[in-house]
């Protein structure tokens, strides 16, 4: 746990200092920006470089006490965050030196569970994306071709080869539209028209592509996600594989930092919780203390009732809600889950909750 | 009921009060608006914020008697509607005074539950989003730095640092294209190409991920309203669960107002009807009147003759719909739901139809 | 059937017309076209006109004819079609009297089944529509105050009131960016590429929200015409309705005119054929007609051999192909459905085929 | 197999050969390429021309041997491929002839999955599009007729007739914004405000239906593929329809080439593999083969130890993954699985693997 808590600060602190490293590194090519106040960023840039070589020292002494495989790229990242300036400062003379640290850039990349989940949905859409691509390239073509030849009579010299012409395409086909190349004959028009419809096109059968990758994708995680913390709550252990699937799809994982309150006395309720991992504390008369596998909240589904006691966590605790509305489908397909919820509640009311 | 369609009036209410207020604000701005004119818009901003108060203060009685919890923003928004205004018209001297009325954006923001889904949305997404906004970031310093690096020397007026080469960066990666800054060199060109395309799939990446989250957000609200519609429902009571998730994914909820027509006779007919809540009168000769649980209609999917009589909704109802093509599935599929459907139709063919 | 053909030639017909006459209208109003060519176009405008004439009458007998229901919106097409430009041409005086024509732009609403899919979407989607919407005008109003708040000392004549900065708003926020005010200050900039970005934001939410609505729809609608193909095929009929659905998402309905080729001998096959509805011809040394419930093609299936016999269609045919893949999943799923199609297709090789 | 790797060298030599020959073409406009410069890149030209005879030669040869039918679009691109430019060089005089090699845009949609998946995508959704089109076609009439109205008096050269109007509702509509053209009343504004809106919402839709298209077509084609590997594994093939199907959802397929490591002997594993086609290697101390049929890695996932030996492929292998995440999965709906899995992986603990 505090080791996972430890890389969710370093990723924050990592995107607060790849920020301002990149910003002064913005800020010191400004021509207003001269004398003290140059040195001043300097010495920022100098004061990010050394937070990312105590980043570099940390990394390898990790990995070689875990003995961690497959952080390759990591570690290449670290490496070069703290090479590539440094080479720059030694080798590079001028203003030019600090724009080096554009190769803090790659910092974000470091254990970012985006970018592995981007990768995945590129890798596995590749064909379909190379094959978007090509038709932009081929449209682009025949389009820079096509006013090439309309255009080039009327305006020499904007659409007077087709390189130039291709400018105008690009620019036209991703409906940028600067306004520097614009076709003046009927027909350069019309193909104008077709070319902009075209991006559109393609730009829909790109975004079709991403949604599809991406909605296949994030779907499977969430689902392996949450069969993994629902396998681990004792009650759903006796379930068949078609209830359980059920569960995994109704049940929404949240995690709860130690001292969080999940709810408080007297609220309305419209959920009940199953604690995957950590303790709560139930603050009744007599407190109590529920761990893994123990369930809460139930009252406020069966009897609408408000909360009857405010519950905190006592350390990180991972949970799974159930809400109102979900509980009453389990209900109807699962009769014994929903039998057992409600008999628990009934022995709870008349002493304090035991998981 | 009656307090929900009061809310509804005054959500409409709200957006016409919004709308008149800021519709106000612009035009108080445009310096042809002078004497007379100026006054009289002045007093319409006065009639809103009179309005907003009264609001204000009916939310604080509902509050009060109701004692309803978890309405803290609409109450927040509320008060701020009412004390901005008021504090800018003490304190602020000259043509801005009016400018702080625009507080009264938020409006629609209260009681709107687009905006909750919305916020649903972009919560369960948010690390995809933060991702690809990162990438954003990432993408724009890299196209500025680069710009910055081929374009200085041609154009140090528009490329002569890397914050002016930004705004270029931003310009063309959301493909808005001003025309004010374009790139000269051929590199130059080239980098803008694949700047502009690289913004088409952040934007596919964008709209992919929302996309997803929409699905997955209305897809379960949808279904979750429906099972407790079709719960409501005494047919569908003793069917097994596999059967009751076919049935609440064929059945389309309605609501319709007190005195609104449901069917008329004549028409042809190509769904029935459940009610879920409230009476309809039927006009055969003897009118009857039918409540929740009830259904009617059946004969049109059955024998497809037109509708025997008009019937209309004595309260606001909420009804479920059964298309006739996914009658025909249902019936294969649960054979006892038809027979119970065909036995009440051939009883009511020779007596008027009771529930 | 040619009730059918005969509204599909009119659909098309009606777009050509419509096309024809709105082009007229355009070439109309060039400065250059004058005498003669005027008098040309006006006359091609009154054949159009006459030509929607004749639709209304005809539509008008139909209605009488086969008292249709619910056509309401098609007659008043079509009286407006012929109304407006009537009236254009009594009252209106001089060249906008062909404007009225425009009109006609409603022609293709009428009989169009995209246009009811489009229509069913957006009331379904029309909650979250409006709320996207209602973000869109939020953010529009928003950012022209701040763009009126910073630049209107910059550039008072670009931004000078708040009604002049919501066109620059709309320009920046829609990305289309013209280029006729830009931002010049660095607040100015920085709230422009938030505008950008909240642009591509909210077309990112309509994009979804769209995709969603279709596709809930879409696949719904192909779901209920392909139940009620497979319904039709004698030999699905006594399967359970979990092996239905199954066949449902298999199977791919298509439609061949009469005198149609289905398949070619000596080609190879990779899908066998179920007749909906109408009769297919095989061109076997004894020619033998099949009719609806029969199937074909399935030695391609089992043996993997060329079609044996050409097959075209008699009358217009509704199939139900199976590819090959497809088939094998079928196979392993519902043996009883491959075992019939396996033991006709064994009967067949001795004596020509029978249904 | 041969076959199949001599096609996929064939297209990617395919897209070099076209990319170096359609850049040849554009860089011969560019009037700064004279003499010898100029003569160079028509040998070249020549090359790539002399490249697609061969080509041509072979796939002629190729369909004589092999009888393959359905290869006519191919033939036809490769015969175009040659005819057009030589036609060219005889017929056409002066700089134009080497445009004429721009048919060799055609060569990459020779052969290529993606077109044929695109193809599919947009026949089946042809109505849809088309309706969307048409769409667009009436709003930009629409929107040049009230452009036309509005702006003709204010800007009598830019919007003077309906066809110049046009173009502006074209370059608006698609949000290209050229701001060639630009409004300038205060009515015409407000209309391209509505515009933009409109070109935003037709966007939409246009990714929608794609997005919905292409999501049907792809994930039919993956569980197709999938089933088909599946079913080739012994040990799911006395499983019911039920489990295949979540087994088909579960796996994911993977082809290595000969000679590639599929794991390393001490990396930690979340995977094991199924071999649906050719041979591998296991590295132990007396190495075996596994052939189709055989799984191996299941260590990883029973015991969640490092790899205890290196695989590689002896020839191209087609496999098929299990997450360790998805066999727990797969473990609790399909016990025998897992039995077997185990069973085989406590004999191999003993003695060396075999299938």
């Amino acid at each position: 746990m505090s080791a996972l808590s430890f890389s969710k600060i370093s990723a924050s602190l990592n995107a607060l200092l790849a920020t301002i490293g990149l910003a002064t590194v913005a800020a010191l090519t400004t021509p207003d920006i001269t004398g003290q106040t140059r040195s001043a960023l300097e010495i920022v840039l100098a004061c990010v470089w050394a937070a990312y070589v105590l980043q570099l020292v940390e990394t390898l002494i990790m990995q070689r006490k875990r003995d961690i495989h497959g952080r390759t790229l990591e570690i290449a990242v670290d490496v070069l965050s703290v090479l590539v300036p440094l080479a720059a400062f030694f080798f590079v003379r001028g203003r030019d030196q600090s724009l080096y640290c554009a190769i803090w850039l790659l910092k974000p990349l470091r254990g970012s569970t985006f970018f592995r989940l981007l990768g995945r949905v590129l890798t596995k859409e590749a064909r379909n994306l190379i094959g978007v691509t090509s038709i932009f390239v081929i449209v682009l073509f025949g389009a820079a071709l096509a006013a090439y030849v309309i255009e080039r009579d009327v305006q020499p010299d904007k659409f007077g080869s087709i390189p130039l012409a291709m400018w105008w395409a690009v620019v036209t086909l991703s409906t940028t539209g600067y306004g520097d190349e614009i076709p003046q004959s009927f027909a350069g028009r019309v193909l104008a028209g077709l070319v902009m419809m075209s991006g559109i096109g393609i730009f829909a059968l790109w975004a079709g592509i991403l949604a599809t990758g991406f909605y296949e994708e994030v779907r499977r995680q969430d689902f392996v996600r949450n069969w993994q913390l629902v396998a681990a709550v004792p009650l759903f252990q006796k379930l068949g594989s078609g209830a359980l699937i059920e569960i995994v799809r109704a049940l929404r994982p949240r995690v709860v930092p130690a001292g969080g309150i999940i709810c408080r006395k007297g609220e309305a309720g419209d959920q009940m919780f199953f604690i995957v991992e950590g303790r709560v504390s139930v603050a009744t008369p007599n407190p109590v203390e529920l761990g893994s596998g123990s369930f809460f909240g139930e009252m406020a589904l069966i009897t609408g009732a408000p909360r009857s006691a405010t519950v905190s966590a006592t350390t990180e605790v991972s949970l799974l809600s159930l809400y109102s509305s979900d509980f009453q489908m389990l209900s109807s397909s699962s009769p014994e889950i929903a039998d057992v919820i409600r008999r628990t509640a009934l022995e709870r009311r008349g002493t304090p909750p035991k998981s």
